[in-house]
């Protein structure tokens, strides 16, 4: 049994989660009908919650879903009628541009090599949709946020969407320069997998009764209009995961309590130590050698013929790192940075990684 | 505060859900990857549990999705190229032939009057899908199964799918008369909502097959064939609700050693009680009045002016109703009559109807 969970995702719980969860069972809350206040109460908190902690404006509506999974399918649904362009460099944005390919789009995509990112001269042809991914959980490869500024200055009347999954609550977004941003909860919000947050402004809502207006199929109970005019209520088109959205209601709020600058700090801080550890390690490596490029949430380590002797050594002491992704399982490992890993935790990772020598 | 939810979903939590999560929680499963044997075990424990309570035959297989309004969309997605029939007799039957309309289907329905159901005189035209709810959530009408049986004889090319969402674990279906059924975790299950269970058979898997082979879009992540050879290794294409798959798979085990056989034989005690004491109530009655239509797990009460005093009187002892549904609110009440629900709660319930007077 291990006391820190670093795999990113489903990945340690935030510290307060349990305690919510014993309180929502005293309070009925995984019994409660969605249909009564209590219900749209619990909703609206968790939504003016987020609104505060990622500063959220007012033109983009919080709507639930069942993963973020669903979110990619969702999106080309509803915002795409022929062309969608993605960004991929690794396994998850990968599978967004799939996605557009099983929904019958004419989607293409720029790859990057493995372990690069995607820099400002990024050339992206004109398309319905730019679909990129903040923070490639595969790789651990992160975009960086100018790129995203660029594109919609050069991408008008594109639409953008950005898959934070890995990331959120970190990156500090400026919402003018993008359209849709979406998370799933067992990531950075430290809770049980079962809930996708998809957050989209008013334009992605228009493009979709565009869609429905000219009588193309944009789905059924889950479509952007029918998830919006009952989060406007805060309600959901259907019985959604009750729990999921009291516990987060309750994460958020402790975050908010914390403040997100503070969250933010110590991501750094966590991330600019393992960085450095595995830049001086004699070894292990990181993997993203770009700076630019280095994910500050999930920090994938080359360990090549060590990476069973380093898990042994840190599976010992406790800590449970995440396998690579893929091809890289038995030569890379993956380390979460999210808001439920201390900085303590994080010292006692790196000290650990520091001494592990064959 | 009350002690006995009767709304019929979400209900009442089955009497063990409270522990399992407990013990959830000391076993770290909030925060489990789903890529990993353990989960392999919970997720095979969850399907080998429900093909041993409902007598599930091994050309079926049991996928999970999000919500049981989530089947809707992937049953009329994955199983119809064009056309379905609905029997339609209230607001879910109804919204599942929606679901069949937004996807630009040719969907055809026969309606029933408000509290009654259909016979085996009911007449369903040749179609691709026959779409059956077998008990209509929203007004407490049951299909009597020789229907099913009767529509397989004369309709041995259609696929048939039951919405089972409130009356299983109640109903013992011959599954060679189907070939598709669903429900969600909420209501007969006693457990937080957020995971749908689907329920379906090989001729299901053959029909999205082809579908996919002639080049029309059956969906992304949750197509049929991607769940179906996901869960042969008990694995989801998503990250699902893991915590709900484990509830599911303690509460199933609990259901399986107090024995399927005792709680259908307590739903009907239960359910005789209720209407016994309706049919004789000098202000209430029952609102489905043939025998052969009326639900033994959501139970409608025609209350009229009646409604707020009963719904006072009841919650003065700890119980709390449904509401009647839709514009049914203020003139009825509905009751949950699921396993989680005792025969002495339900002694109770209806000691407190008979003696209510104005």
């Amino acid at each position: 049994m291990f006391k820190t969970n670093f795999t990113p995702g489903p990945s340690q719980l935030y510290v307060t989660t349990e305690d919510h969860a014993r309180k929502a069972f005293k309070e009925l809350i995984p019994s409660l009908s969605h249909r009564t206040k209590q219900f749209e109460d619990i909703s609206r908190n968790t939504t003016d919650g987020l609104r505060a902690l990622l500063n959220i404006p007012a033109n983009f509506s919080i709507v639930f879903t069942g993963s973020a999974t669903e979110i990619w399918e969702r999106i080309i649904q509803n915002l795409t009628e022929e062309t969608s362009h993605h960004l991929v460099n690794g396994a998850f944005s990968q599978k967004f541009y799939d996605t557009a390919v099983q929904l019958n789009r004419k989607a293409t995509l720029t790859n990057a090599e493995p372990g690069k990112g995607f820099s400002e001269t990024v050339v992206v042809p004109q398309t319905e949709l730019i679909a990129l991914t903040h923070n490639e959980t595969s790789t651990g490869v992160s975009l960086p946020l100018n790129v995203i500024d660029k594109l919609r200055d050069s991408h008008a009347d594109s639409l953008i969407a950005v898959d934070a999954v890995s990331s959120l609550p970190y990156p500090n977004f400026d919402f003018t320069k993008l359209d849709s941003v979406f998370f799933s909860v067992q990531k950075g919000f430290g809770l049980p997998a079962g809930l996708g947050v998809w957050i989209v402004n008013d334009r992605c809502l228009a493009k979709a009764e565009q869609l429905l207006s000219k009588g193309i199929s944009i789905g059924s109970y889950h479509t952007l209009p029918s998830l919006v005019s009952m989060a406007k209520k805060n309600q959901t088109p259907e019985t959604p995961n009750v729990l999921g959205i009291y516990l987060l209601a309750g994460v958020v709020d402790d975050m908010n309590r914390r403040s997100i600058q503070t969250i933010r700090r110590e991501t750094e801080y966590k991330a600019a130590i393992l960085y450095q550890a595995l830049d001086k390690h004699p070894l292990i490596n990181a993997f993203v050698k770009n700076p630019a490029d280095r994910s500050k949430t999930v920090i994938v380590a080359d360990c090549g013929a060590h990476t069973e002797a380093l898990t042994d050594h840190l599976m010992k002491k406790g800590m449970l790192p995440g396998d690579g992704y893929g091809s890289q399982k038995k030569s890379q490992l993956r380390f979460a940075n999210f808001p439920a890993h201390s900085k303590e935790q994080y010292e006692l990772l790196v000290d650990s990684i520091t001494e592990f020598n064959i």
